[in-house]
């Protein structure tokens, strides 16, 4: 398994009006895609970079994983997400490998993919997701 | 100024060389290049993922900020990096829109770049770099 591309890079904030306002204002770049993701408990805004993106994520309520975060550590660096053509097949030879995972079934995640966290203790204190695309 | 790339994202590790032999043998990715940077105190590994990169960074010595980073909350995502084409220009449009910096001029980075760090006090906790890259 080798990642296609670094899809995203996603940062934690607490206000994502204020946030998307705040990155156009230094750094003169839109969303392209705006949507709440139930299953994560994110409201998340995709900023594309070149062929990358930044994602801004804020909770929608006080007990999703990002809120725990931002009460823990603020506003920062959340997760970096490899895409990948294949979840499943992914997913199976980072077990076999021993790498410990968040999630061994793919979840829905924005933009119509199917996504899985890999735990941070399975390289470097990252917290990596995997997507894959209903398209590409 | 629209940064028109995700240039990098940056993972600060104790060890260079286990962490680019465990992304390897999770990821399937290989360093394209590797080198000292003396005046940030580290020693890069870049990951070419798409069109963007994963750096694994590792201080040089104990003073480096990386090494405080480090000490302070151990492994894991330490920057982004954002790819200008004119970084004077960029650090002065941002110096105008009140945004704090790190580097007022720019400093020598890997790979021949001119980077200069925006403070994350800027912008949602995150460090952002500034990089110009020699080609492109």
């Amino acid at each position: 398994m080798k990642p296609y591309n670094l899809d995203h890079i996603a940062i934690a904030v607490h206000d994502l009006d204020e946030a998307i306002d705040r990155h156009r204002t230094l750094f003169g770049a839109e969303p392209h895609s705006r949507e709440l993701v139930a299953e994560q408990g994110v409201e998340e805004a995709m900023i594309a970079l070149g062929g990358s993106n930044v994602q801004l994520i804020a909770p929608t309520h006080p007990d999703a994983p990002v809120a725990r975060f931002l009460a823990k550590r603020g506003e920062g660096l959340h997760h970096v997400a490899y895409a990948v053509t294949d979840i499943e097949q992914a997913l199976a030879e980072l077990e076999s490998k021993g790498a410990r995972l968040v999630d061994t079934v793919p979840r829905n995640g924005g933009r119509g993919a199917r996504i899985a966290f890999v735990h941070p203790a399975a390289f470097a204190g990252t917290l990596v997701e995997l997507v894959e695309l209903p398209y590409e």
